[in-house]
């Protein structure tokens, strides 16, 4: 058993003792900092205040390479070729979101005054993207993807060069006809290219696209799955998330999708590999044990901080059979503001 | 374990000694009769031909009361004050199929040319009706069941006077929005009358209906389910059942439906008190082990006959694990038709 997670709401020592023990905060975006297109109240000025928070380094540039996020234009005081030099806290906004591409993810932080790139954004679609382009490499002839899910999953398919059919497309946004049960029963409806079923959160799921899902499975299509999230969290309720798009895929199939998103740990390297990030001095912020708080134990990250604003509660981790425990919780991701 | 079923396909004598033993048969319907709108070959026949196998009665009807099911209709050669009465096999339909009413069934069964009478059809949409209207007895003011499902399921609930919203509703047959979000969150768009969500298949199944059904959960609504199937056989293939259009709902609402089809006994408790039937001298005869056998098994009826014309074949039951395991076996319904 893990030892009971600290509360550092109101307790201003070991807020500042948390944020100086990382350099680097993973960040869940619904339900951390915002519930469906509601900001939490003071999350913008939380991220602005840990990108502005580190430590000054005397470097002579010239022969040490620079630490890999400069805070530069923080610093008008100082020369550009002074040798001193500011690291702040990289923040990195880690989504189980699919229906999201990073470009998406991008225009809304910033929409919602939150300070990032589209480098700082890693979203479940892209994970996915990334895993069948560059692991899974489905063969010439079978490498198409019928996509269960919104245009973020197509966007980030289509920025890896994969052809998907599915998706967004109108043809399967409609009712199933007898044409339909005869036509996917006896194969003439299905492409014969499909290699894989790829599952995301779909605003528009629906028999015919469940149906033609399970039929590209029964031939053999590998099963992907961009989240098994239950539940989403919109206007501080839950709405039925990416997982409750797939369980009836996984219900009438009999097989289990392979997951890349939170809390697999296919989605913790990509992460790493891309971003460099020393994992004892990285901190996964969410609000829900089974793919945030999970993710970040089972990363062996240096610590996991669990906020209260979405998903899950104190008493979800405060049990025996507590899918995972956090090393520290607060009441809301602005209480780290209660620092100096 | 069990002993191994006895195959009975081809074997005259064993046919003969299988029908003799039973006065009643269930039949399920998808799998045996027909796959999707196709009837597989011999089924009427056999119908027929179990019907009018029977034995004679000499019975004085003064002071004996009848047996359930006189075929005199049958025996043109009797005089109708005959003391000798024909008692032909009763044959009585039971279905998971929640989309179709007991009227539906009849006009599907003697458009196949099977003999039948609506009494003679039980299905997983009259059960839950019956269920809720006798047994649940939701209180006024919270009586209203809010229906995932098809016509069937408003048919049967309607004939038990029990008002319902959802099902075929239009209004329900579309996109979510985001009005639809903020409505549900805040509640403002549910019914406050609805004490129950009764979940079967729907062929129109998306996701406002889920989130929908997923608030009325949460607000304390009784979770029941048609069945549990979670596929359905069509054109010798398999589409999404009941269970997978109720399987989200388990999953995002972490709470499990009670079930009122095969193979729960609330189920079976209703047709023998409907029909009076002797369990003893009753076989259910079905495609699925972990519907139809398991209820007969469960059921302690006198038997179970697995045909393979369905979902489960004999590797399913040959195992160690299985679900159920029938006591008969043959290769296909009409095997039956090989009698004398």
């Amino acid at each position: 058993m893990a030892s009971p997670p600290k509360y550092i709401t109101g307790d201003k020592a070991a807020i500042n003792d948390f944020i100086d023990k990382f350099d680097t905060f993973l960040f869940d975006c619904d339900g951390v900092l915002w519930s469906g297109d509601h900001v939490f109240e003071g999350v913008p000025e939380t991220i602005r205040m840990l990108k502005a928070r580190g430590s000054f380094h005397y470097r002579n540039p010239r022969y040490i390479p620079l630490p890999p996020r400069i805070m530069s234009q923080s610093l008008t005081a100082l020369h550009p070729l002074s040798q001193q030099f500011f690291t702040g806290k990289r923040t990195v906004f880690v989504t189980n979101n699919s229906t999201k591409s990073r470009e998406d993810y991008l225009k809304k932080l910033s929409g919602l005054h939150i300070p990032c790139e589209k480098e700082d954004v890693f979203g479940s679609s892209y994970s996915a993207a990334v895993y069948i382009s560059r692991i899974l490499k489905l063969p010439a002839g079978k490498n198409k993807v019928f996509a269960i899910g919104e245009a973020g999953v197509e966007a980030e398919l289509a920025a890896e060069g994969i052809p998907c059919v599915g998706g967004t497309d109108e043809n399967f946004r409609r009712d199933i006809t007898p044409e339909d049960f005869q036509g996917l029963a006896d194969g003439s409806l299905l492409d014969p290219e499909v290699g894989a079923v790829l599952c995301g959160l779909d605003f528009h799921i629906n028999y015919l696209k469940l149906s033609t899902a399970l039929h590209y499975l029964k031939r053999g299509a590998v099963f992907l799955a961009t989240n098994t999230d239950s539940t989403l969290p919109m206007h501080h309720s839950f709405f039925m998330g990416a997982g409750s798009c797939m369980i009836p895929l996984e219900y009438a199939s009999g097989q289990k999708p392979l997951e890349l998103g939170k809390p697999s740990q296919a989605m913790m390297d990509a992460v790493e590999g891309k971003f460099q990030l020393d994992r004892s001095k990285t901190c996964m912020i969410g609000d829900r044990l089974n793919t945030d708080i999970k993710f970040g134990v089972e990363g062996k990250l240096g610590g996991t901080l669990h906020v209260l604003t979405g998903v899950h509660k104190k008493e979800d981790w405060d049990r025996e059979d507590a899918v995972a425990v956090p090393a520290y919780y607060a009441d809301k991701l602005s209480d780290l503001g209660q620092a100096a």
